[in-house]
């Protein structure tokens, strides 16, 4: 059984209360009985019970962090922006999966509700009605993150979508490119959709028409390497291809290959996100870049100072700009 | 603020009882009443604070998971492990993440020990001791993962750590490889020192000493690359590299090839793992799998069980066979 302060007290041959109060650092206790009473609770193994404790103070130091998908290298690098200024900042981060599913997106919004974290952060499966409908205006903040919702009255971080597809099309379109075909992730993600519009406006500034329908799956790997796939055999083979994400141009570049082209020979393939792996020397695919961690940092941030001024109900939008990384995948033609 | 029973009752205008029972389906309330409350309880947004309930029932029905590190591939995939399998058996999972920091692990340890999980699962950052000194014996089980304790009485699942490293080091030797050197991760993990001591053991029974003196730095790409290139400058060049995990053997690559050498038709790199990225075509790396899932689901398996039969401590282990998979990072000479 856990330690508690009843035996504290009974060890100490002193009241309940006075060990609560020197434990609480009580001016009306003597420096020298809470000193004793704080070694005596640390040689009994005592922790203090912070939920029981929370029930009156309503404070628990933890952050619920929410987020689709682990294996996808993108979302653990916003995790650890979130986690390393939230710990700078003496809370703990709690995170969990939705493996893009929204059952285990609710599940897991009452489960951090009923642990009573301080606020949530969270980068939704793929729509935020529910999200919004449960939180807004309730006790518990709620900042979004890689993703910016329609509602005015959201807090949140994220890297401008269409940008990062509006750019990374130009830029195959300024290698001379006319024939690029897009992979997407999610058909219902409002990522996707807005990295889809951005490069359905840059070809039409371009005065190019959609070649090939947008073609949607998930946002891994193996989808990108079917469709991709899919694409190559029912087509006119595209001069490029642009990935929704970077997991996604890694299937791309596969897929591509095993058809008996190469990249950027045949075939320029172009991501979005620069997770880790794209600057590895034997892939060194180009990308249109996100602040991962900065995203993190900065969501952290914001949720703290919505912990900290519970009455101050503005809304905190952070749109940042995405950046091109030109390595190796694209030539021009 | 959340509505309680309170309001509940007050709506209903029946007494907080009836609600109460009502909401945990009591026999003596009707069905019709039962219904009606149900309803309106959901009508209002009531949240059950399981908290609150917990501190009478003890039953979460969350589990902690901590690992070192989240932007290693490894730890997403076991997590994924533990997360499917704790989902449907209706636990849900808390994350959090130490980056290799014993201080971070005491305050999460901590953290969901306050937060009254039912039980953690736990890959620890270098040394057991302080956990097992303060969980051993005490209310909430604990499973370790990746990682088997000397202590006789702890319950984990892990691969076998030795096996990998004599496994890798065999197929090098058996390739005719006589120069292999090992770039490790962190000098004060044990996992790393099995796989060192598995690789050193191999050596011995094709009667080779130890060349190379071993070389430690974390568990990164980046670490991989400074020690590689250290490696090569002031030391003859190795036929092979046994890298301690597969992140580090991207590292390891990405130094050899910058130091004009080709792999692996100069130096052949082995790592252990088997990370999603490592069966990426171009990379291709030649390595020792762990099976990260199902080390996951193992864990969620036991950890479950200890939760349902709390006054059974028999410890339970499991270590899983390393596989060896051929991929095109090695060559003969």
């Amino acid at each position: 059984m856990s330690v508690t302060i009843k035996d504290i007290a009974k060890a100490a041959n002193v009241s309940y209360a006075t060990v609560s109060r020197a434990l609480s650092d009580h001016p009306d206790i003597s420096e020298e009985t809470k000193k004793k009473i704080k070694k005596l609770a640390k040689d009994m193994g005592y922790t203090p019970n912070i939920i029981a404790r929370s029930l009156i103070t309503k404070a628990t130091k933890t952050i619920g962090l929410i987020i689709p998908d682990i294996t996808n290298p993108f979302f653990p690098e916003v995790a650890q922006g979130v986690e390393s200024h939230a710990y700078d900042n003496g809370y703990t981060v709690l995170l969990c999966t939705t493996n893009w599913q929204i059952e285990r997106e609710e599940r897991y919004l009452k489960a951090l509700k009923s642990k009573m974290v301080d606020g949530i952060i969270i980068a939704p499966a793929v729509d935020d009605s529910h999200i919004i409908s449960n939180f807004n205006g309730g006790d518990t903040p709620v900042v979004f993150v890689t993703y910016s919702p329609d509602d005015p009255d959201c807090s949140f971080v994220a890297t401008d979508d269409y940008k990062c597809g509006y750019m990374a099309t130009e830029y195959l379109l300024k290698l001379g490119h006319k024939n690029i075909a897009y992979i997407g992730g999610l058909e219902n993600s409002s990522s996707d959709r807005r990295r889809f519009e951005g490069y359905r406006e840059a070809l039409k500034s371009y005065g190019l028409p959609l070649r090939y329908s947008p073609m949607h799956g998930q946002f891994k790997q193996m989808s990108g390497y079917e469709l991709t796939k899919e694409l190559l055999i029912y087509n006119d083979i595209p001069t490029a291809i642009l990935a929704g994400n970077d997991v996604l141009a890694l299937g791309v570049i596969q897929a591509v290959e095993e058809f008996g082209l190469k990249v950027p020979d045949n075939v320029s393939v172009m991501g979005i996100d620069d997770i880790s792996f794209a600057s590895f020397d034997k892939i060194s695919l180009t990308t249109v870049a996100q602040p991962k961690v900065k995203i993190g940092q900065l969501a952290a941030e914001i949720i703290i100072q919505k912990i900290n001024s519970p009455q101050d109900k503005t809304p905190i939008k952070k749109i940042l700009e995405p950046r091109l990384i030109i390595r190796r995948t694209c030539r021009s033609i």
